[in-house]
C-alpha cells in the first residue's frame, strides 16, 4: 500500500519560490498599496498592448466557422502549415514542405518540451548556455534529461560602460569540452532572452560544426526571429549538413503581440519534425484552433499589412527612448542586437544597508534585492537574471535586472520618471 | 558520440497506424472519388455546429481586451476558476476555492497528463478500465508510469438485443486483485467515452472504498458531465474520504461545443491540485487567454440561457432520432445512459468473403474491417472500439462500433438513409 498517497512526483516536487511569483506578489503588495495597476510592469515579456487589427479581425472571423471551433489535426491546421512554409521558405532558401518539415504547438514552450520528449531518453545530455530561458531547464528534465549548462561571458567593462549585447560571449573551448557520448541535443536561442544577443554567423558556424561532428540535434529557439537590430543568421540556414540536424522554434504570440494565444511551431527535416509531432499528440493532442487559423491569416497578410518592418522599427525605438533612461542617471546597459529584453547592469546602485528584505529575497543573490527594491520603492517591475543561472555561476549577473519594453509609450516614460528616483542612491 | 543522432525516444517510436489516420485517411479517399465532404463523418468526437452564440460573443469581445491576449497566470484566469468554482459547488455540495482547488489546463487532455506527471514516478502503476479514452495509455507512460488494465464486460446478450449501456459491467474482484504496492492512481470515465456508461452510485462507491483502503488517487475523467440521461454521481461526492484523494477533470470544449478551444480543468483538493498546476506550468505554461476568458463568460452565464438543459434534451433526442435506424435494420446497440457516442453491435453484418482490405485493415480485428467497409462501401465513418482495448481483450469488441451523434440533424439524417444500404449485409 501507498504510504502517502499525494507525495507528489520529483519532477514538481518543493522547489524554492520562483523568480515569477517573487515579483508578481510583490508587484500585487505594490498595487495593493498604491492603487490597481499603479506598478509599471516591466518583468515578464508580455506585450502592453494588442496584436493588429488585421489579425484580430482573423481571430473573430475564424470564430465564426465551426470547423475552426473543432479539433485541429494534431499536427496543425494545413493553412497555418502552408502559411509557415511560405513566410518562411525565402529565409531557408528552400521550399519548405508545409506537411513534412512543419509542426503547430501550444506555444514554442510546448513545442520544445515536444522537441525533448522526441527525443531524450533518461540519462540523455542537452547543452544550454546561461543564462536560459527558465522554461527549458524542466522541459529537458521531464523525459529524464540531463542539462549540461555552459555560461555566457558579460562583457569585461559591462560594469562600467555601456557595451552590445554582442559581447557576451560563449568559450567555444569550453563548449567542446562538455560534450559527451550523452550529448544529443544543444539549445540555442537567437536573438536572446535575456540578453539580447544575435549570434553571429561566426559563432553559429563554430557551434553548428561541433553539433555536426557530434552528431548533435541543435533546438534553434528563436522566438524574437523578427526583432532584430544586427544582422541575422538562422542556425538552419548554415549548411545542408546542419539544416539536417536543427528544429528552429518560432511563436506566433511573440510575432504577433498575443503570447496568450499559445500558437507555436517547429520547422525542421522530416525525420526530425515527424517526432516532435509525435510528442506533441500525445501532451495536448492538438492546439487552439481558431487562434492557429487567426495565425494563419497573420502570416499571408503581414507583408501586405508591412507589419514586419513596423513592428522592428517600432520595438528598436521603444528600446532606444527607454534606454535613455540609464544615460542620464549614468548606468551601463547592455545594449540589445535584437528582442525586447534589456539587461542594465546596477552596480553603481547603493542599496540602503538597513534595508529591510523578506527572507526569501534576503537569502537570493543582490539582483533579487535589487528587484525587491525598484518595486518597493520605485514602483517599477524588472527581472533578476541570477534566476536564468545557475549557483555556481549566478555571480556573473547578480549586478543586473531585466527590463521589457514591450509596453506601451506612456508606460515607458513613466517608468524613466520613476527611475529617476534612482539617483539618491547612484554612486 | 551518438550513433545515431535521428533515433526517436522509445514514447514516440514507431507504433502501428492508429486509428485516427486509418479512418481519417479511409474518409479522405472516399471525398476524393465522391466530392469533398460527402462522407459521413461519425467518427471523431468533434461537434458538427458552433458554440452558441453567447459564447462566440463572449470570445469576440475577449479578443479586444489587451490582458486576454496576453499570457494568463499559469494556473488559469481568475475569472474562469471564479466560474468554475461557482458552477461546481452546488454539484460538490461544498464551496470550492477557486485558488486552491481548481485549475486550469489546455483541453482536458493535457490536463490528465499534468495529473500523471504531478505524481506518478517511473514504474508507478495506474488502473484503466477497458475501453479507455486512448490518450490515457502515453499520458501514463511518458512520466513511466505503467498501466494496469481491467476491462469492462459488455452485456451478456449484447449481440443479439439492445441493452442499457449501464449493463456493461466492471468485476470489482478483478479490480481488486489488479491492485499492488506501486498502483497510485485509478482512472475512471463517466459518462463513458466509447461505452456510454453512466457509474452508477454503488459502482463508484465499491470502487472509491478501494480507493480508499489502498490510498489510490482517483483521476475522475468527467468530461461528459452535462450529458446525462440517468442519475449521474460524481466520485467526488461520495464521501468526504473519497474527495480528498479525487481529482475531477471537465472540458470546456465538450460542455460548449468547442473542441479546437483547448480549455480544460481539474477539480480537487488543495494537495493534489497544487501538484496538477505545477507540472501543467512545466508543460504548456499556460493555457490559451482568450478563450478561457471566453469559457468563463460561458459558465457564468449558461443557466441564464437555459443552456444546460437544451444541450442535454437536444443530444439526447440527436442519440434516440439516430439510433431509430438500428430498430429498423434490426441490429442492436448499447443505449447509452451519456455522453454523445454509441457502440453498435454488427455481428449481424455479413463482410463479403473475398472484399479486399488493405494490409493495414487485413491484419487488425473485424471492427477495423467494418470501419473500412462502411466508409468505402457506405460513406460513413465511425470508429473501431478495439483500438481502446488491449490486444488481449480486443476480441470482446470487434463486432462493435462506435457512432458520434454531435452532429447536425441532416447529418444524421443522411446518415440514416446510407445506413439503409446495409440490409442486404445482414443475415
Ligand atoms: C527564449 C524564449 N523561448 C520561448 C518562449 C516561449 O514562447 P511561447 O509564449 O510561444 O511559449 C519565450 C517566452 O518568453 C522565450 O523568451
Ligand atoms: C473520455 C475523454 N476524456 C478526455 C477527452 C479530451 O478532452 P479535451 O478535448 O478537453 O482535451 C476526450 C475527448 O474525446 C474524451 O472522450
Amino acid at each position: 500500500m501507498i504510504q502517502d498517497p499525494f507525495k507528489p512526483a520529483k519532477r514538481v516536487a518543493g522547489q524554492r519560490q520562483d523568480v515569477w511569483s517573487i515579483v508578481n506578489e510583490a508587484a500585487a503588495a505594490y498595487n495593493q498599496e498604491h492603487g490597481a495597476g499603479s506598478v509599471v510592469n516591466m518583468g515578464q515579456g508580455f506585450f502592453g498592448y494588442n496584436p493588429p487589427e488585421f489579425v484580430l479581425d482573423a481571430a473573430r472571423d475564424a470564430l465564426g466557422k465551426v470547423d475552426c471551433n473543432q479539433y485541429s489535426p494534431t499536427k496543425g491546421r494545413p493553412r497555418l502549415k502552408q502559411a509557415i512554409a511560405d513566410a518562411y521558405s525565402p529565409f531557408f532558401g528552400k521550399k519548405i514542405d508545409p506537411e513534412k518539415e512543419v509542426t503547430i504547438t501550444t506555444g514554442a514552450n510546448e513545442g520544445m518540451l515536444s522537441a525533448f520528449m522526441g527525443f531524450l531518453e533518461p540519462g540523455d545530455e542537452v547543452i544550454v548556455f546561461e543564462p536560459f530561458f527558465d522554461q527549458y531547464i524542466s522541459n529537458i528534465e521531464m523525459p529524464g534529461g540531463k542539462v549540461v549548462y555552459v555560461p555566457l561571458q558579460p562583457p569585461k567593462d559591462g560594469a562600467t560602460k555601456t557595451t552590445s549585447a554582442g559581447e557576451w560571449t560563449l568559450d567555444m573551448k569550453e563548449l567542446e569540452s562538455k560534450i559527451t557520448d550523452r550529448t544529443r541535443m544543444i539549445v540555442i536561442n537567437t536573438p536572446h532572452n535575456p540578453v539580447g544577443k544575435v549570434f553571429s554567423r561566426d559563432e553559429l558556424q563554430a557551434i553548428g560544426d561541433l553539433c555536426v561532428k557530434h552528431n548533435i540535434i541543435i533546438l534553434s529557439d528563436e522566438v524574437y526571429d523578427r526583432l532584430y537590430y544586427v544582422p541575422f543568421t538562422r542556425a538552419a540556414t548554415l549548411s545542408p549538413e546542419v539544416a539536417n540536424l536543427t528544429l528552429t522554434v518560432g511563436s506566433g504570440g511573440k510575432c504577433f503581440y498575443c503570447t496568450g494565444w499559445r500558437v507555436g511551431y517547429l520547422i525542421g527535416p522530416e525525420h526530425l519534425i515527424k517526432y516532435v509531432s509525435a510528442a506533441h499528440t500525445r501532451i495536448c493532442y492538438s492546439s487552439v484552433s481558431p487562434l492557429q487559423e487567426a495565425t494563419a491569416v497573420a502570416f499571408e497578410q503581414a507583408d501586405k499589412h508591412n507589419f514586419w518592418e513596423e513592428s522592428k522599427t517600432e520595438m528598436k525605438g521603444k528600446m532606444d527612448r527607454f534606454n535613455e533612461i540609464w544615460k542620464e542617471l549614468g548606468l551601463p546597459y547592455s545594449d540589445p542586437e535584437g528582442g525586447y529584453f534589456v539587461l542594465v547592469n546596477l552596480a553603481k546602485v547603493k542599496l540602503p544597508e538597513d534595508y529591510d528584505f523578506p527572507p526569501h529575497v534576503a537569502s537570493r543573490p543582490r539582483d533579487f534585492k535589487l528587484s525587491w527594491f525598484f518595486i518597493k520603492e520605485l514602483g517599477i517591475a524588472a527581472i533578476p537574471p541570477t534566476e536564468f543561472f545557475t549557483d555556481a555561476n549566478a555571480h556573473i549577473v547578480e549586478d543586473w535586472l531585466r527590463f521589457a519594453v514591450c509596453k506601451d509609450d506612456e508606460v515607458l516614460e513613466k517608468a524613466k520618471e520613476r527611475l529617476r528616483g534612482l539617483k539618491k542612491y547612484i554612486q
